[in-house]
């Protein structure tokens, strides 16, 4: 697919790394727009690559576009806003990598049949060195033709690549997924937080859970950052609590009882708004170490 | 330490099979008491040993003594009931394998040393075929010394021996990562039963979640056993309670908030109050999926 030009929107860590490893890897990168201007100009100068600074050159410069915003309201806006990326957008494949409502995503699938163009869903479950690397963890959501036809393309970004199913299920995955490891994660800062309190070596204590059925990803992952109080942000606890929450919205939509994944968005929720929301998600742990204050 | 005789009081599945194990192994399993005489004169016929009426005999016949028994009252009755295991104990050891309050183990020790003999707590967070094996995981607390006196017969039952700390310090560890264990189990459930409820594919996202940051030891062993309704014991619903009721113990007495925890022990008590104790952990998923009863 290196015959395509490919457009970026939303040039953060995530976007903008996929957008490096995609020039990297000897794609045609055309086209990038950003809401900070100056990041946008920074990576063009960076990657041999041009800035616009309206949504509809992006479309009318790229064959392919792949955005990469926060939530449902970015989302919202460079679809449906004033300046959006459906004007003259027949024939354009967008690849949205945001983590969004589910319905969101049936909606953008809606209106881009409409003007002709194609939408996939495709929810990433990894993080910026993924990002950089072509290595990430993708879950597709959409038309399973417009999957296969994409194809290519998003295997030059993932090192796994699943089809979930129609537009939103990706999206309904990824919220599970992400849900599970919060309350993972806050399991593992209340484990350590009372083992502090009680004088137990957390080193040992970790080695023990790892030996045993408190065994978990986030273990490996986040156990020593909980110790030492390194929160330098890979996923933050604001999109935590998110997360959390568009699967307690599924949860309610469908009858399901789910007291651990509440009681998780709570904390994190909490977190948040004690203005820590930009900490890592390991940052849990500043509410469960006694002495601590988050 | 095969010059020493071995007595067992509580002979459930695991008590059982660790006699059964030793006795394998060339050891003189001399003694052996449960509260139900007919499981003791079923394993002394089979393995060859003697079973008692009293726990002064157990006592009176063995040098080491390993109790495994259900919980902290079942403890108070076999050490401090009219017939019990401290009578005559001069010189004897005791290994006491039932996960109690912590609290407990100080109070054994202390009876113990009165009387000339030695106590150590052996926490197990293993299951049935460990314990038959040979390759429980234990986490050993008590004096360091009654520990080396008593190594060579630990790793006999053992495949991971910790030395933990002073007594009461393991059933602390064992308490963690048990209530780590059910929160990370609980949330599963709730992963999986909202999965079930949006019509995704439990097999793909039990792939997923193995592939992603809501991995973890539960999902190996839970997983497939919550999908398919097969709650077969290893580890009961009324356990899960338990243990996590005295890891919130520690945590209230240490001023450490653990909603995450509180929430799974809710849990684990609504499935037993509704009659349910006996079943596995995996249980708890009877609570989190559509139209399922528990």
């Amino acid at each position: 697919m290196k015959n395509k030009t490919i457009g970026f929107v939303g040039l953060g860590r995530m976007g903008g790394n996929m957008a490096r490893c995609l020039k990297d890897k000897g794609y045609n990168v055309s086209a990038l727009f950003d809401i900070n201007d100056t990041t946008a100009n920074e990576l063009a100068a960076e990657i041999g690559s041009t800035a616009y600074t309206t949504l509809a050159e992006v479309t009318a410069n790229a064959d392919i576009i792949l955005t990469v915003v926060t939530n449902d309201a970015a989302m919202d806006a460079i679809f449906f806003g004033a300046d959006n990326l459906l004007t003259g957008a027949e024939g354009r494949k967008f690849i949205n990598c945001a983590t969004l409502t589910p319905a969101v995503h049936t909606k953008l699938e809606d209106a881009a049949t409409k003007v002709g163009a194609t939408c996939l869903e495709a929810c990433m479950a990894s993080s910026i060195p993924q990002a950089r690397n072509g290595e990430l963890f993708l879950m597709i959501g959409g038309r399973e033709a417009d999957f296969d036809a994409n194809k290519p393309l998003l295997d030059e970004l993932s090192k796994a690549l699943h089809y979930v199913g129609p537009a939103g299920k990706a999206s309904e995955v990824k919220a599970l997924v992400n849900m599970v490891m919060n309350i993972n994660t806050a399991a593992l800062a209340e484990g350590l937080g009372i083992g502090d309190a009680l004088g137990i070596d957390l080193k040992m204590l970790c080695e023990i859970f790892s030996q045993t059925g408190a065994n978990s990803r986030v273990l490996e992952t986040d156990a020593e950052d909980m110790i030492l109080r390194d929160h330098d942000c890979y996923f933050s606890a604001s999109h935590a609590a998110k997360d959390s929450g568009i699967a307690l919205g599924l949860a309610a939509a469908n009858g399901i009882q789910t007291p651990l994944a509440q009681a998780t968005f709570d904390q994190y929720t909490k977190l948040t708004d004690m203005g820590n929301g930009e900490l890592d998600k390991s940052g849990i742990a500043e509410l469960t170490f006694k002495g601590r204050k988050a």
